[in-house]
C-alpha cells in the first residue's frame, strides 16, 4: 500500500505488524525495532523525498565510504506516552541542532527541520502502539546518516542516506556501576571530533572499555588526552560529581559531547535549589574528596540510561568506594525521578521541554 | 559455476568479465573494481569459509554496528606485474600484521594468515588480467573488515565481515601539492586510535581538509594534538623533510600510522647512502629552515601515491614556497623511481620485499 501523506513523504506500511510478538517486559536496549523505518537519500546536492517503509536491510556497494572512512553520525532521543495516550518528544530541537553540528564536523550535509523533526514525527505517529506508558518506558529513536557513495578514496562522499529507526526501551543500565578513570587511553582531543556524535568516536572506546571490563569495571571515565588530569565524560554519558552538597560537571568543549540530559539536569537541579558548578573537574580533587569523605556521589547522564549511579572508581591501581547513601539522600535518584517524571508527562514541565506529536 | 579450490574457499566466477570495457589509460584511483571480491564472515567466535564471488552489494541490517559506531578497519596495498607476466605483492606481511594491530585496537577479531594472505593471493590469481605491467601501474588491494551485528548499543560487535576489493591503479596524485600545517585541528591523540587504520580516523580529517582546500591547499599536515609543535603525517601519507642533505621523518607512535612506504623508504634511502634521521620534527625548525633556505624538499609517502612532492606549505598565515630543484637533485624523485622500480620488478630487490603470487 503506497500513500502520499505530505508532498515530501511516501509511506509504505507492513501487511502485518510484529508488535504482538514483541516482549515489552523483557526489553534489551537497542536490540529490536518497530515495523517501519524512515529513509531519505541525499544526492545531486540535495535531500530527496522521504520514505517511510517496512524495516529492512540497507544495500550498499562494498566500496561505500561509510565502510572505509567512517563518515557516519547519529542521534539518540526518546518518545514517551502519557496517560491520555498522547506521545511526546523530549527537547527534539536539541538533537536536531546537534545532528547538524555533527554533520558539519564530519563534512556531511546538514538536514532540514522538516525532514529531521517532521520525518520522525510522521514515523512515530505511525508507530504509536509501540510507545508504552509508565515511568521509564519510552521509544528510543535513532536518527543516523551514513556516507553511501562508492569509491575507496579518502575524501568526503557526495551521497548519503539519512535514516530513523525506533526501538522500544526501558532503562539502559541496571544497578550501579564501577568505573575506571582513564590514565593512558583517550576518547577525544582538542581539534578532534569528540564533540560530534560521530560513529568513529565509539569504536575507539571499545578496546579500552574491554580492558576495563576485564579488570572488573563497567565503563571508563575519560580524561583530557593532553594531560589526563581533567575528568571529561563516559562512553555515552556526561558525568556529574557531588562533593559535599555541590554538583560539579565539566564544561562542554571540543572534546565533550554537549549532552541533552546533562544540560537538562543542570537546569533542573538549579531550579530545585541544588548547588551546581560547571567547571573543569580534576582527577586530583576527586581522589582527594574520596579520601576525605566529601565525595558523596558520581553519576552518568545520558538519554539511554537517563542517570546511572556510580558506586566507585579506580585510579592508579587504587579503588575508591563511594559511601552508601540512603535513597532519599541521593541527588542522583531525586534528579532522575524528577526528570523522568517530566519526560513521561507524570509531572509538570515548567521548562517546556516536552513536545507533543 | 561453483568450484572448491581449497578446503577453505569457495569460488563463484562471473559469466562474463567486464575487463574489456575498462579504460586502463584513464584510471581514477579507487573508483572501479575488478570482476570479483573476496568475503569471509566472522560469527560464533570464528572465521567462516572464504568466498570469492562476483563483485556485488553488501546487505546489512540498518542497525549494524558499522553504521553507528564506526567499527571498521582497512588496509591498502598493491600488486604489480613483471615482464614475464608474473604478479608480485610488496611486503604483504607488513599489511597483514598492521591489519591485525588495527583489529586489536578496534576490539575486532584478528584474522589468520591463510585468510588474509592466502585469500588475497587466490583472489588476485583469478584477476591476473587486471594487473598491468609498467612502472607505476598496479592493482590496488583493499582488504577491510566491518562490524555487522545488529543492535544500536555502543559495544563491540560479535559478527564481522572481512572483504577484499581490487581496483586497477596508476599513481594517486598528479603533480606537486601545497599543504597546510595544522594549528587547531588534530587527527589523533595519545591514547587514541591514530596508529590504527581505522575508518573513523579518515572522516575526522575531511572537514579540516575541506577548509584547507577552500584556502587553496591540497592537504593538511597534522601536528601533535597536545602542543601542535611536532609535524606528524598527512591524511594518507607519512611525511619526510629534507634539510640540507639529510632526510627527517617523525618516529611512529600511537598517533602515527606505521607506513610501509615510509619504512621501506628509510631503508632504501640509507642503503643508497642518504642521511636519514628518524626523530620528532618540529614545526619551528621547518619554518626556520624554509626561511634560511636549508629546507630543500618535503614529500609524502604512502602506498597510493608512493611519493608525493610538496611544493610549499602554510603556517600561521604565512606561505613558505620550497625551492625549485632540478629533477636530478630531488631526493624524492630518485627514491620514488628506485622504489617503484623494485615494486614493478624492473630493478633488483636486495631487500626481498616482493613476493610472487
Ligand atoms: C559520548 C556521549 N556523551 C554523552 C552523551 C549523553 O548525551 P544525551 O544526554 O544527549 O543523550 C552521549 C549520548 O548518548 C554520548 O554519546
Ligand atoms: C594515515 C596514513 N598515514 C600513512 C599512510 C601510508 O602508509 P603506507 O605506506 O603503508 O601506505 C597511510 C596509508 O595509506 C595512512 O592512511
Amino acid at each position: 500500500m503506497e500513500v502520499d501523506v505530505m508532498s515530501n513523504i511516501s509511506i509504505t506500511t507492513v501487511d502485518k505488524s510484529k508488535i504482538d510478538s514483541f516482549d515489552f517486559e523483557n526489553v534489551k536496549f537497542g536490540a529490536k525495532f518497530t515495523d517501519h523505518m524512515l529513509v531519505c537519500e541525499y544526492k545531486n546536492n540535495a535531500w530527496q523525498q522521504m520514505e517511510i517503509k517496512p524495516y529492512s536491510a540497507i544495500e550498499l556497494d562494498p566500496s561505500a565510504r561509510v565502510f572505509h572512512y567512517g563518515q557516519a553520525i547519529f542521534e539518540g532521543m526518546k518518545a514517551y506516552k502519557d496517560d491520555n495516550d498522547d506521545v511526546w518528544l523530549f527537547r527534539p530541537d536539541q538533537n536536531f541542532e546537534r545532528f547538524n553540528k555533527s554533520a558539519v564536523r564530519l563534512a556531511m550535509p546538514e538536514i532540514d527541520e522538516e525532514r529531521f523533526i517532521g520525518g520522525l514525527k510522521a514515523l512515530i505517529d505511525l508507530e504509536r502502539a509501540w510507545v508504552r506508558k509508565g515511568q521509564g518506558n519510552s521509544l528510543y529513536i535513532r536518527p543516523f546518516m551514513i556516507a553511501t557513495e562508492s569509491g575507496v578514496i579518502a575524501s568526503p562522499s557526495n551521497e548519503f542516506l539519512f535514516c530513523i529507526l525506533l526501538s522500544p526501551a526501558k532503562s539502559y543500565y541496571s544497578g550501579k556501576i564501577k568505573v575506571q578513570i582513564a590514565e593512558h587511553f583517550s576518547r577525544a582531543a582538542n581539534g578532534g571530533i569528540g564533540a560530534a556524535k560521530a560513529a568513529g568516536n565509539y569504536s575507539a572506546q571499545f578496546y579500552p572499555t574491554k580492558l576495563a571490563q576485564e579488570a572488573g569495571f563497567n565503563q571508563v571515565i575519560w580524561t583530557d588526552s593532553a594531560t589526563h588530569t581533567k575528568l571529561e565524560e563516559a562512553g555515552t554519558m556526561n558525568v556529574f560529581f557531588r562533593i559535599k552538597d555541590t554538583l560539579y560537571t565539566a564544561p562542554t568543549s571540543e572534546r565533550i559531547l554537549d549532552g541533552v540530559t546533562r544540560k537538562s539536569l543542570i537546569e533542573l537541579a538549579k531550579s530545585e535549589g541544588y548547588q551546581v558548578e560547571v567547571r573543569p573537574v580534576l582527577v586530583e580533587e576527586i581522589t582527594k574528596a574520596a579520601a576525605d569523605g566529601t565525595l558523596k556521589e558520581i553519576f552518568g547522564a545520558g538519554t539511554a540510561a537517563v542517570i546511572n549511579q556510580i558506586e566507585g572508581f579506580s585510579y592508579k591501581e587504587q579503588y575508591y568506594q563511594l559511601p552508601e547513601l540512603k535513597d532519599e539522600e541521593c541527588f542522583a535518584l531525586d534528579l532522575k525521578n524528577k526528570l523522568t517524571r517530566i519526560q513521561n508527562k507524570l509531572a509538570n514541565d515548567p521548562f517546556e521541554w516536552t513536545v507533543k506529536i
